[in-house]
């Protein structure tokens, strides 16, 4: 017989978000095993669902292990008990204990009464203070903070997919390339002129895959219309952004005709070169000197941007953020609020970009790669919607719907 | 010191075809040594180049070997001998020294004259008849056939790139994804028309992902405009192109809404049984029941098509040809005297096609995989051009350049 | 108000195994609406649960759409009707409303007894005869069977995802290069010592990446110990295999050294002459000329093997099934009764013989390319569990276990 | 008849790299012509060639583009001029025609007298001082430094194809997968015994797929054996290899029985926050407390290593480099006089690494994805040589090579 036990409830589309057929899945690989003490079913799509579920095992390591699994699947404690605080015992360190934060909506128990926590991301620590619960990264933890540890007291209400599924059908279904792109193209304008008309904020963030493949133009038409409320990248893009814009080529090849200017990189240093003689990209195109392209309309319509350094940039540009900190503490400031993110033909960005946002953000993630849409997902970005296709043609054929 | 030599010779853009680079590199492999014994360098573009090398080895098996891989390049022997026939011992069986054809332009030589090979086509023997040399492949070998041996008297005329140089220099340039497509796809408007006012052939080999991915429409214009004079195919492009003109489904999507009719096989069958209805396409055409779609299209403008038979078939379609060996020979047939080959986002009959074809036939691949056209450059059809792109989006641009 | 219903019934893990969120997806998306009139939850991972669903339409067409969907998920009408057969109307011809078969298990009503469906496979029909019901390829029809059509009686039982979990966690999971494959390695022998100890049988579906990545030897060590009961592939494999064994090279590399023989295509031809000169594989075996290899230890271990032709065949050798009916029928012949089917790096065979089979037949695919697995899976053969590897290394390490 | 006209020369293995090919392709798809006034052919292969071609244009800019491409291939102007240099006009500013360096040995004429250049690496400027020629990035200049602009008096040795095909012929040949793995881990085992016996450098840049498929076994083995002088990473790798040793599981996987500890990033946070409890990799190793694994056999081997952020990192641990031009700085330290650069599962630090080394390096990718290895070579890392395999198991059998 097992001698630990502990009894969870959930509640919330459960069946049709295939979030209890998850649990009973983790409870199995967790080598434990179950009583589902009550499910009452949402008998329409309205509806939610409750279950509470008895969960058995040999051994209280393993029941904690999986209760680690259970409460970011939006399991929480029956046990009326608030939340468990301890001190952190120094700056970026917290009890080993500490409760590890999802990107979903989540919920702290303080004198016995439920806090929403601000500021949701994956990978968190959840800090208790004078102004509730709020998520903050572990290097920015200071020693005598309250953190958040175990498993009481703490509900997550996991992104259910009932939403996609009313106006966004065709994008939740799978990965794949050999999908009719024209619908989702379609979909997407719609969606950017929808999100635009609630007043919402559509965030992208872009690789230099958009120049090479021939998406500046749709991307300028874009931030013209007032699509783009924020551009993240790295130092790339913007570089062989403005190389287009001065030489028409990028990475050596001459976009229009095609042909390649082989080893001709020169270009590309020939782009940073002219922006660090003025200074930086604002200044260019105050001096009337960098006249279009990507960063030239971002300036043009004060759409606030940031470009995150590399291990493998040239230059980098002035307005390259060098420091990774400051860069993901742009990108967060960036992020804060967005309704919708778009990531166009960048893993390392539309990961960056993935790890700072609650799974409430609609996140699209356009790329030729199916990988890198896997990864994202993969990576807790379970909500992203990813489209397999050609992204300059996906932008050139966007454009005509904005 | 090497007790074995041989003298070859070669002639043509030796240099800026790469071909001078690859024989050096052969020898070398081969483990063997060389001497160029002369070397005339075309001081122009046009001018050609000429070069004599004589070549050393310990082992006279490993310097035959080496003119198994030099012959295909265009070397050949400058001993004035003819080339050596052998008789076939029996159906389908040639002499272990049998020469392996490669789809360069060939000659060889009978009676002290150089006689130019019919047919020419990779992995085929050469037969000697009294007219003259042609191309067989070893199944069609009948018992004392005249079969060309060793690798004296065989002149081969490897495809040089320099044509491409000219006209289709984008597409030249490497496999990449990260290409402006847009320029691909004027540059490919602009062949088809300069093909058909050339009086010229285009045959466009196709996969089920043209349906999937939403280019019917783009081929059905290409196929009305009168850009394609044969279609070659299997059981499933048909199939899908039928159930998407019936029911407007694909593999169970609705490629108009995007929205997925999952486990909808079903149309998928019932577009085969109402194929059987009728008795094949055709027939389905001319009894007015079907009415759209890319075999509309081909049955109304009389284009001939194939569709070969594989072991993934269902049904298969009345108008699918299940036996290999008459499925090669239609398509043979259909590729005769082509001039131009565009391959749509197939692999399997994209191959087939290109073991079919000499190399001086235009070969374009587009494929949103780069993998597809890796490997057919790497199975011998190294004239293939590839486009790595959305193979929908791609016809879907190239309708308004046609 | 909804004008049209219908009550349908669903029983086994529904939540585990996701098919209760399935069946909500579905109605959703087919635009229906559902009432859960029942849910009796299986209180453990042992017990099943229950659900009785009504199911809402504003349109009958709609509505019958709908459970084209739903039957193959499982759920079957409530009334208690036998399923309707009608007459096919003649020779691969069925009425438009045939019921179109999934691979999982099937039971049909007649005259109040529910029958089970034999040779079960996807995408056929079913047909009613003395013998009761059972699966046939639509080109089998006859005019004058009866085939069932409709969704009345039909009851279909999905796989469960249960039995993976017990034994064979770790393939079950997702489709990743990013795992560690050596626990599959180790999974897999055991499996395979479990499948013989148990008197199953093993079919093994190789491509001829088999043979360029060195796997020949893993894979005759599996032959040798029993491990393989038949052997299915096509032309290429064979040829590979046996070029392997007579000039240690593989499509003109040679396999030992490395060393490329460039444009070596040659020995692929010299093997098919060699075996054409025998008459056939076996004929070479037996006389004593092929010594080793893979189809050598078929030969001697009397272990069946089918090869199908396709249309990018050289040769081919006289052994290959050129004819893709006849071979279909082989292919179904040796995977009749299997317990575990094996695909190494091949997609064309892979998806023929996933078509064959039940979905309670394990099958594991091996490849080094994700869209291979993620292809299979597409297809229907939702029970295919993917290793995304380097399959010549696999096979290497394979051996050790076995 | 063209108006403009200069002639250049080049001299070096020119034919068998394929550099004469790429010279000539090059001047055709730069719009000129060309007369090949001289050509004497190495006769074998240990001797040279030279040539001298007189390029002919009809408009002065475009002969100046074709020269920025021809002096990388190695072409120098024939007239005996000194390199022209200009003064930098401001910190990291240039003239606009400066030359963009290679990263192959250069030679610069000061003086009459030709300087090799120093710290050679690929888009960097050339300085002239006091001490001779040297490569420095854009953002080291500063202002009044002497920078090498134009084209006349440099002189590029383009890394020629002859070394690798004396002993390391496998590798050399095209990045496949078809390809028989075994060759390549025993000629890699080889060339690191023998790069140690010659007293060279060894480094490795690893991604966290090390982790994740099993390879840390192998590479602490490599470690061990006195096979890796530097280590470059991202912060990644060492939070995962942490894990590891810490938990045992990588990415919540648990790797030894491949147990899916899902939704566990917690472990991975934590083992950051078991490091900032000791305030850093080397101290948790002096303090027992890290006891095996990838970074713990660094530590105690002491082979110096480099984690460099990126704009997607947790953490980061206290020993990541978060700016990136310091990352950069250090990665440059580590990688001088490297002989061999093993790059392991990352395309982000291994084109980073790309950067900064000579084209003299030899340099060796191994990744499950071809896409990687195609990158590194586009971007200019022309000597890298890609293995296309499972990481893990490549690393797993290269152990017993070591």
């Amino acid at each position: 017989m097992a001698a630990f036990e502990q009894v969870v409830e959930a509640k919330g589309h459960l069946i049709d978000s295939g979030i209890m057929s998850l649990i009973l899945d983790r409870i199995i690989e967790g080598h434990c095993t179950f009583k589902i003490e009550r499910f009452t079913v949402g008998r329409t799509n309205e509806e939610e669902s409750t279950t509470l579920i008895r969960i058995q095992s040999q051994n209280q390591e393993v029941l904690e292990q999986l209760l680690d699994v259970l409460v970011p699947l939006g399991c929480y404690l029956t046990q009326e008990e608030d939340a468990r605080a301890e001190v952190a015992p120094g700056d970026a360190q917290v009890p080993d204990d500490f409760y590890s934060s999802t990107n979903h909506v989540t919920f702290v128990r303080r004198d016995g009464e439920w806090l929403p926590v601000r500021d949701q991301r994956m990978d968190a620590v959840i800090r208790l203070g004078a102004d509730g619960a709020c998520c903050i990264k572990l290097r920015d933890v200071r020693r005598g903070d309250q953190v958040v540890c175990g498993h009481a007291g703490i509900k997550v209400v996991p992104e259910f997919k009932d939403r996609e599924r009313k106006e966004f059908s065709f994008m939740a279904s799978d990965i794949s390339s050999e999908r009719r792109v024209f619908v989702a193209v379609r979909q997407l304008g719609e969606l950017f002129r929808q999100t635009r008309a609630d007043g919402g904020r559509i965030v992208a963030v872009c690789g230099p895959v958009v120049v090479h493949t021939g998406g500046v133009d749709g991307l300028c038409r874009m931030i013209r219309g007032g699509y783009v409320q924020a551009f993240l990248g790295g130092n790339a893009v913007a570089v062989h952004d403005i190389e287009h814009a001065l030489y028409h080529t990028s990475l050596g090849v001459h976009l229009d005709t095609g042909i390649p200017a082989h080893e001709g990189h020169r270009n590309h240093m020939r782009a940073i070169n002219f922006v660090n003689h003025y200074g930086g990209i604002v200044k260019a195109v105050e001096a009337g000197a960098l006249r279009s392209g990507i960063m030239y309309e971002l300036v043009k319509h004060r759409v606030p941007f940031c470009l995150a350094g590399s291990i493998r940039d040239d230059g980098p540009l002035p307005d390259t953020i060098s420091d990774m900190i400051a860069a993901q503490g742009r990108y967060t400031e960036l992020l804060r609020d967005a309704d919708l993110v778009v990531i166009l033909g960048t893993m390392l960005h539309g990961i960056g970009a993935g790890n700072m946002i609650p799974s409430s953000v609609r996140t699209i993630c356009i790329d030729i790669n199916p990988a890198v849409v896997t990864k994202l997902s993969d990576r807790g970005s379970s909500q992203t919607v990813g489209i397999v296709t050609d992204v300059g043609m996906f932008l050139h054929l966007l454009k005509d719907q904005l």
